[in-house]
């Protein structure tokens, strides 16, 4: 099995929520999304193989993006939404 | 590849939660929205030939509204619900 | 294109998420919702083609139905849920 | 058409989201969510048939009771939980 | 018609959404969750009927393990999370 | 039946939320997911056979990720999201 790199597998990116920023946070959304991916299907050739087709399917994309939505809900209230 | 202009690509539009009207804060979360899927998948040919489709099946259009109901769930918090 | 009117596509009818009692609440969320759709896909004739598909399909109801119990998750939160 | 009746269309039945007990909150929850579907879709001959085929689909029920669900989390809220 | 017993109506079984721990807090969501399928379909042969294509199908399963973890994100929140 | 093992059917594994880091917050958010299912189906048989279909479908795991991220939301709001 051609294998995630291990630091692909780490649950959550850095080990924590806090972020200095919104972009920053948002972008740790899409990590840890991508690293749950990772996690439930470690072999790389798998999950190459289907990027073709999920990439190029609109709904496919609209459930990814649902997802990240999701874990930056999560990590904008760790943050107090970076309220000043 | 005719990739989304780099501002595209931004993942917080603005790189703040906070707006100053409920009306910007859904127009946030619309761009947060399609920033992502333009993160996900960067080729505008890809994304402009899933258009037809995807913009005329009304359970995709549900799916996508599903999905800015969510960004603006978090917006909404940032923001107090803009009461005064 | 026969085009929603300018008042459909308001992101937030009104302006506002605070609304007098639960009932007008509701009536937004429903609104929202629907602007959102319009905002994607803004062609009446295309939205009214796929209604008779649509309004006819209970999964499509329920996903429909799903979309206004988010909207109204936050706007009830907004409205401190209409508390005495 | 064989209409759904009025007070099948009133968005948020008893115009309040407080209820004395969790079983009467989940109550409204149901029918919160029933009445969504009445709104979009009030013919209730089209409602009728789709009904066989939904409550036997599991997967129809399933996201049904997602609906709810959502429904109760925000009148759960608002009734602070029923805690005493 | 073969109806699920009257207890398994129950909308919310022993009607608080307190329990002790986390484990039965999570009990109690799979409990609010199949009892909102019965009171959908009370019918127990269309329910049994259907459980060989659910429960063998891992998306059936995950849409399912999806409505438990909005069941318990509430439960879990009413309990302000069993914190001592 | 080739069932489960008992430890594989806790609903909350440890039987708290708290944990000490968000990594192992997330690794109890993917163990409460997995034994949800395994609550729901617990043929070990019929977990194994569906696998290869579902782990190698990007859609299912994205659903599969979508059900982590709601129970990780819970589990970080249990844990104030480890903010120091």
């Amino acid at each position: 099995m051609n294998r995630v790199p291990d630091e692909g597998l780490t649950k959550i990116p850095g080990g924590t929520l806090i972020t200095e920023t919104p972009e920053l946070g948002r972008a740790l959304a899409f990590d840890i999304a991508r690293h749950t991916i990772h996690n439930i299907q470690p072999d790389l050739d798998i999950l190459k193989g289907g990027r073709p087709n999920y990439a190029t399917s609109p709904d496919s994309l609209t459930a990814a993006g649902h997802v990240v939505a999701i874990e930056f809900q999560t990590i904008a209230a760790a943050n107090n939404y970076w309220r000043e």
